[in-house]
């Protein structure tokens, strides 16, 4: 006999700008939205072919356009929030989650004053949202993705075991690069999410750019221990770097020495670490 | 006070690619693996940045390509379970999971015959195998990949829900189109992978391609089902769907119909639906 | 002072798919096109911000989904040609050129036939056309692209100079891999392009499995001049072919020899190999 | 008969990172270099099978490495033409071409100051210089990429021809978005390239945002002759534009007016405008 495990369903990659026109001074709010529904409910629609429950992922579609006309006017927690509880509400629906990433658009220089309606997109990061709302438990996370870290020095990686297979030299002195995907979860839902959203970045850059790092795993103790200590308003942060290898080029064969300057850069293979750290 | 959570890491993206060279007839094997490590004992590389327990990451790559010299004779989860195993047999590692994507080389032809060492990649659908060794206990599972599938016929969407917000119509002939990412999981290692892995595939495609599919909900569970009943070796099925929608062209400001002729294929936004069957 | 030099306009990535339904037994054609305007008449849009005579790019978006509703029952070079010559009928428009890539769909086996209206994309190879038409000319190009190529043998390297900045050893045993991107044109736009495509396909393959290649220039030289020579509908032919090194493992830290068996795959940095090949 | 037309060779995607250290505060230089060389001799390779003169593309990526420990202290630009000097001076070279490309790497902030030797990527955009040496010839190029710009006033459409196949309607007030390709050859390859580059973007970036744009046609116009007027360092500017559409949301279904607040952004299809602006 076969039975449905678990299941979910929704809308990915709704891509929304919404331009607020307060005045001539325009702002950019460029946002991709996923909707995702869990429910027992939704078990008729896979077992029976039964769609009497199913909201259409269309509809969630609408919905999001329709939202960002009246509701999209703070941060992008505040928006998956509106948007989850609305989903939710619906009694088939036993957990909604939004996730929301927002593309940064600065605004460009005109007649030597920051223009009124000119932008360039700056890729650099991307602040993501989740919103979860089951019932009336609401959880929020935040995270950061697509930032390109380095550090040129201050990283080491010596002291590991040595087998058969391997061939690496110690160093105490490497490039360590990393792209890295942030994610942490809020203690309580109402908090100042913009505010504090910098004041975790701030952090997080900054015990980047000072810690001594002996290897990826206790950069990432190290910066996580950091966020959790300075903001009670934390309650996990969970961070996935890889190790975006810098080899050194052997420059020997033209005469030449090399101390730590000229490296490859590579991305495959990659190192992958991954670690959460907790308040206990 | 601060703790280490969940926590793993290895190596990603190792790019190997191995020639059998038994006489002229060359085969090629083309794989892409990758190695995580979980254990207790890791905790102190983040906690106390002492990486005498920390198998370098470069190590389980020189492990790969010294083990696929003379160990990758038979099936990538063989080849996966020979690695697993290998690592896990360090004491500081409580579990080791390998996955491997295999890319497939076909012979081309020449002179009438299939060449013997000449070939074309064939990108139309990727081979997966994941394999996880904890102590004793191996657990297999395989997967398809980048397989983009499309029925023009006995596709619909109708009796869904209408709220403020739906504006999409009922429809008894839509085109369905996805791209499947399918993972099941063995109930024994110990099988025939190759011929298992080729008769689940084929079941996948001919379910399929056979089937009404009510909604993308349905069809999961209608091939998922067909996979179980068909196959004791598996004991379970997961799948992500997306609906890469089709969406029918108003042609009638030129004064034409469009009986579901010319769609416009689209990715952004699309619909999402993962579920599992299994055995009960 | 400033003037306008060379320029041009249109629309890309018009993404179609066309069902065909005479009968149960269905047929895809998924195409992207591309639309490409020049006429001196356009300078006006540039220098004087009139577009009087400018043709919206959605136009052309329109119009190229409206023919596809009756034109499109051949070769992508056919449908081309209708809109080229379409555009070109503009008195503005001295040159108007259009390229389609056509993704292939095969069929799905159901009920051990071929499935009428179920498809899986064959992401091996794309074929693609340029048609330019200008007053009464008519120019047709096709091509391949995406089209992943490996020898496991007949390949080498050797007898190139040594300076003091080389270190490549003389091989005469290789991996040759390369992603083709090849395009010819045709003595005359009216030929059979269904047929000749695939002849001219079915030599390009062939020859690539059977010569001895000292180099990725002779290739493309060796598959070139037997294009022309069996293929007299071809005037030229150019291809643009990265040599995507596999570095042999050093194995020997392991106590293994590695004798052209187990290698790295990579795709930085590439070489570039470009060249064109003519009727002289 | 047949013959070779026109050919070229050489290496791409040359991943090179270069740590200056003069003192603790690190500068990195993170570049990807591409070499590409035209000779006659060069045909012998092709036709013949002879690698006589065929200068490794190893070779040339070695090249850059060692380079790049002692020559790479300025522009890219720079840093180019002694690359491209250096094979040129082969005599079998006719041509030689490099391709630089710069990541940019931002200091982050430690302790309330520029970090030492931590730095995150600015991904906004990339520099990129072209330098082609041919005998005493030089020609240097520079240019930017990888610029997402939108404006949310000053651009209209409107006064476009119509027919049968038009349906888009005049527009006084739309998004404008693009992302940049542009292209500029400079008068004399001895000039401060860094202070011209910075010159040359500010004037891209502020007339991008100052003027009223009747179409990309005429902002490419616009422009490019307010780069080619205010500084005379640039013989001509050439600029690709893909015009992003932004689709306003049809929010009547919901009873709400959308009057330029809420859009779709989109990728495909898109408007692709070319054109080169020129001293006459």
């Amino acid at each position: 006999m076969t039975e449905l495990g678990e299941d979910r369903y929704g809308k990915q990659a709704i891509r929304l700008v919404r331009v607020v026109k307060d005045g001539p001074r325009h702002v950019v709010r460029d946002l991709t939205v996923g909707i995702t529904l869990q429910g027992a409910a939704f078990g008729a629609s896979y077992v029976n072919g039964d769609n009497a429950l199913v909201i259409a992922t269309d509809t969630m579609k609408n919905t999001v356009y329709a939202f960002a006309r009246d509701r999209l006017s703070g941060s992008i927690e505040a928006f998956g929030r509106v948007l989850a509880e609305h989903f939710a509400a619906s009694p088939q629906v036993d957990r909604a989650t939004v996730s929301i990433r927002e593309h940064r658009w600065e605004r460009l220089a005109a007649g030597g004053a920051p223009a009124l309606d000119a932008f360039a997109r700056d890729s650099s990061w991307t602040r993501v949202a989740w919103v979860a709302v089951a019932g009336r438990e609401v959880t929020i996370e935040a995270g950061i993705e697509d930032l390109a870290l380095m550090k040129t020095a201050k990283s080491s990686f010596a002291g590991f075991p040595r087998d058969p297979f391997t061939t690496l030299a110690e160093t105490s002195d490497r490039i360590m690069a990393t792209q890295v995907r942030a994610r942490w979860r809020y203690v309580s839902p109402t908090i100042d999410h913009d505010a504090v959203f910098e004041r975790v970045r701030a952090t997080f850059l900054e015990v980047f750019a000072e810690h001594d790092s002996p290897s990826v795993q206790a950069s990432i103790w190290i910066v996580g221990r950091a966020v959790l200590e300075r903001h009670p308003e934390v309650a996990e942060i969970s961070m996935a770097l890889p190790n975006l290898h810098h080899l050194l080029v052997d420059l020997a064969p033209f005469g030449l020495d090399n101390p730590g300057l000229v490296f490859v850069a590579t991305t495959e293979p990659h190192g992958l670490i991954e670690a959460t750290v907790r308040r206990s």
